[in-house]
C-alpha cells in the first residue's frame, strides 16, 4: 500500500510530516510512502529511508492562496504532484496538512469523483462526549462549509457516512441522523424537509430522524449528515467552545492561588483525558469522501503523532476496501435513480 | 413601570415565576406586576401582594403546542392575556418562560412590530469566554432558527443589536460583526456577501467584518448578527459542547478515586465561576427585539433567581428608553430607504 504525501503542507512541515510518516511506517509493515517536497529540507529529516521514496518538487502552495488557481498553476507543487500520483495509479491515497481549500480542489479535480457521486463530502470524526453513551465516535459530513448542497448530495452523504462507520469502526447498521433545527419531521427549510423524506424512504438506511446541533456530541447517532454550511457553523462553534472552556478553567487555576494549583495537580489525569477526548487530532484528519481514492487532510497544526494517527486512518480505509464498496454501490444506476426521487 | 407576567409558563411554574417576581419587586421600587394565571395555584404562592395584581385566566399553552394556532385559539390563556395587556397599554413589557414559539407569535401578532422593522430578531446575550478580552458579553441575533431571513433583516438586526449593547451595557460605539464561514469580505453565500457590503456602507455602524462561529465567544465583537438558521445552529452547538465538557469532567471526577475528589474540592470555586460564566441564566432571557415593547422569554427550566435576573433586564430595557430610541430611528423613512439599497 503506497501513500503519496505532501511533505511541505502544514505549520510544522516538513519536520512533523516526516516524523509522523516514520512513526506510521514503523507501525504498519505493508505501508510505503512517496514524499513530495523540497529535497534539501526533507532529506536531512528522514532518519531511515526504508519504504520511503523522496521526489523533489520546486513549488509550494501557501495557506492563504486561492485554492483552485493554486492547483491549476503550481503544477510542480508538493500538493499537486502528490495528488497526481494517485490519479496516475502510482499511489493508493493522498495525504496533506496544507491549505484545506487546495486539498479539496486537488481531490476533486485531480483524484476525481466516484461515478454516481455528485459532490464529495468533507467528513470529520467527532468525539461522543456523553459518558452514558456506548457510542464512541460520530461520523459527521459535509463540513466543507459550502452553501450549495442539494437534496441528492445529502442522501449520498448518508451512504458515504454509513460505509465509513461500518468499514472503519465496525458499527453495525449505523444510526443515521439529519442535522436540523428541531426534532420533528416537519422542521427546517424546504431542503431539510425534503431530505428527511428521502432518507426516511430508503430501506437500506437506518434513519433515526433529525438531531439538533445541541446534541451533536451526545451520541444519539453514528452518522450525522448536514449541508456544508450548517455543519461547518456547528462544528466550529463546538470546537471554539471546548477551547474556551479549557482556557477559562486554566485561567481560574492560574489565578486561584495554591489551593487551585494543588487541585489542578490532583485532577490533572481527568483534564488530560477530557482534553484528549475532545481534541480533534485524536480522531485523525478530515476525509474527502466520494473520491476514487482516500484524500485526507489533517489540521495545519498537526504534530508527528497526529500525522501518524491520520496515516493509520488512511491505512484502515484502504485495507477495509471502503472505496471499492462505494464504487460498487454507486455504480448501480438504479440506486441513483431511486435516490433522485 | 408595569410588567405583564405569564405565571403559568415554564417547567417550574408557577412557583419559580412567583418567587422570582417577588425577588425583583423587592429589588426595584418602581416595579409593578400583573400576574396572569390560575388564581387557585398562584395566590397561595404570593407571600406579599405589594405591587402585585393577580388576574385569573382559564387556559394554558403547553410546551409542545403549535404556536400560532395556540395563541389564536387560547384567548384566555395566561400567555395571550399577558401579551394583550401590553397591546392595550395596560403594561410596559411582557415576560414568559413558556412555549418559545408561542411567545414569539404572541410578540409579533399581539404586541406588534415597530414601524420600519420587517422582522423582529430573537436576541441572546452570551458570555465572552476569553480571559484576555475586556468585552464581558456579546449581543447575538437572530437566534430564532428561522431560515427565511433576508438581507434587510440582518441590517436591521445590526441596529437593534447596537442599541441593545449601548443602552443595556453602556458599550460605546459597539463593534458589529457578521457571522460567516470565513473572515474575508468575499466569504459566504450571496446573502452573506450582500449583507457584508450593506453593513460596510453604513457610516453609523462600527462594522468590523466577518466572524466565524469558532470565535463566537472570543470577544472579537460586541454584537454579532446572523441569519436565524446559522445563529441557532452555532448557539446550540456551543451550549451543547459546554454542557458535555462539564459532564465529562464531572464523570472523570466521579471515577477518579480520592485524588480526583480532593482535587475537585480544591478547584470547586474555579468550576463554580466557569459554570456561572457559561450558564445561560446568568445573562437573562432571550429578547424579541424590534417590537413595540420588551417581550422577553427565559429558559423553561428557569429558577426564581433566573426569573428575577430576567425581570431586572426588562427593567433596564424600559428605564433606558431603548424602545423609544428604536421607534425614533426606524421611524425616519430615509434610513429605511438607504438600508434597502
Amino acid at each position: 500500500m503506497k501513500i503519496a504525501v505532501d511533505a511541505m503542507g502544514g505549520d510544522n512541515a516538513p519536520a512533523a510530516i516526516v516524523a509522523g510518516v516514520e512513526q506510521a511506517r514503523d507501525r504498519f509493515a505493508d505501508l510505503e510512502f512517496i514524499l513530495y517536497g523540497n529535497v534539501d529540507q526533507v532529506k536531512p529529516l528522514v532518519k531511515d529511508q526504508t519504504r520511503i521514496t523522496m521526489i523533489p518538487t520546486t513549488e509550494e502552495i501557501a495557506m492563504g492562496e486561492e485554492p483552485v488557481r493554486a492547483i491549476r498553476r503550481k503544477k510542480d507543487s508538493s500538493m499537486v504532484r502528490a495528488a497526481m500520483a494517485v490519479k496516475k495509479g502510482e499511489a493508493d491515497a493522498f495525504f496533506s496538512a496544507g491549505n484545506t481549500g487546495a486539498v479539496l480542489a486537488a481531490g476533486i479535480f485531480l483524484v476525481g469523483r466516484i461515478k454516481g457521486i455528485d459532490r464529495p463530502g468533507l467528513t470529520s470524526v467527532l468525539p461522543v462526549g456523553n459518558p452514558q453513551s456506548d457510542t464512541k465516535q460520530l461520523v459527521y459530513l459535509d463540513t466543507g462549509a459550502n452553501a450549495e448542497n442539494k437534496e441528492i448530495n445529502l442522501v449520498q452523504y448518508a451512504y458515504l457516512g454509513k460505509f465509513y462507520a461500518e468499514n472503519m469502526f465496525g458499527v453495525k447498521n449505523p444510526r443515521i441522523a439529519l442535522l436540523n433545527n428541531g426534532a420533528e419531521e416537519d422542521k427546517g427549510d424546504p431542503l431539510h424537509k425534503d431530505v428527511w423524506q428521502r432518507l426516511n424512504r430508503r430501506d437500506d438506511l437506518n434513519f433515526i430522524g433529525n438531531v439538533e446541533s445541541g446534541d451533536l456530541l451526545a451520541g444519539k447517532a453514528d452518522v450525522i449528515v448536514s449541508d456544508g454550511w450548517t455543519a461547518n457553523a456547528a462544528l466550529k462553534a463546538s470546537e471554539g467552545t471546548a477551547k474556551i472552556m479549557l482556557s477559562l478553567i486554566r485561567d481560574g487555576i492560574m489565578n486561584g492561588g495554591w489551593r487551585a494549583k494543588i487541585g489542578y495537580l490532583l485532577l490533572r489525569p481527568v483534564f488530560h483525558s477530557v482534553g484528549h477526548k475532545m481534541s480533534a487530532s485524536t480522531y485523525g484528519g478530515a476525509i474527502l469522501l466520494g473520491l476514487k481514492a482516500p484524500v485526507v487532510k489533517t489540521h495545519g497544526s498537526s504534530d508527528a503523532t497526529a500525522v501518524a494517527n491520520t496515516i493509520a486512518q488512511i491505512h484502515q480505509m484502504v485495507s477495509s476496501k471502503m472505496i471499492e464498496r462505494t464504487v460498487n454501490f454507486f455504480g448501480k444506476a438504479d440506486h441513483l435513480k431511486e435516490m433522485d426521487n
